[in-house]
């Protein structure tokens, strides 16, 4: 799953997109959805960023060094019900930057994606 | 507001996101919006480009170091509204790599937010 | 067309946007439509992706380079089409971090819209 060459490193990939590429201390995320399709926002919210935690474990940073964020909802009344699951999840003194826009996903059932730039912990 | 840890320096948090995030000459910004919610796209505009001068000063940076920048509208048809306002804004030979894209947005009257990546000035 | 100030160069300016910004090592680049507005999803895709092997190439990169992209496709029922020529023109063991949404886009003929960031060849 992970190919390394001229200091990028890719983990994931399926011949279309790799989950996560690093390259000089940057950790560069693919959208995530949640795989539990039946959820409202928050159960997705909270499936998303259980992955990304482990994401971020395998590519040698935490949740704590995200530096940038982007979150797409299915729609913008589901605001405050992922917020509702992040601001429980991000640390004080540890917010990303952040935008969230209202888009259409892939999938009718899809109601979150997120997609990050982190920094690997030095 | 400011806190430094790991080479990453974040202002404005607010236990959900910072407004700016520093990490090795890079800032990454939040999606801005304009604080006057009853302006015209041009004149939100025009409040959220101030908003953003003001923060690339206080993170070391100023408008001709924008890298790259994401624009969302409320509507494509304040396409040409939007521009009128960025171009007299951006000076030319420092134009950013961007994007315009039309998407649902956090409050109604919301009709323009702006992200992006700037570098710090040498 | 191009400009070189402060580790930053920029090819494509036009008073509004660079085509591309290069800085210390990584190319952002623009979104990017297709000149043939007649085309359906799958012509656009291609005419967009032989327009960014060009303007890599001219900052030092190429497809297998790519750290990240986001797609923007007027329709979400365009995602198979665009992924047709997609998978055919970026390498296993190369492929970018990826995020397709649906959004609005400048002209109603455009089907599809590509921004990246590419890391120049070592």
């Amino acid at each position: 799953m992970a190919v390394k060459k001229d200091n990028i490193h890719r983990t994931g990939g399926n011949g279309r997109r790799s989950t996560c590429v690093s390259h000089k201390g940057l950790v560069y995320f693919s959208g995530i959805t949640s795989v539990d399709l039946e959820a409202d926002t928050a159960g997705q919210a909270q499936d998303i960023l259980a992955q990304i935690d482990k994401l971020l474990s395998i590519n040698g940073s935490d949740r704590n060094h995200i530096l940038s964020t982007t979150v797409y909802l299915k729609t913008m009344d589901d605001y405050a019900a992922f917020n509702s699951v992040w601001d429980m999840w991000i640390a004080d003194g540890h917010e990303p930057a952040r935008t969230v826009v209202g888009a259409q996903l892939a999938l009718p059932e899809y109601r979150v994606k997120v997609e990050l730039i982190a920094a690997e912990v030095d």
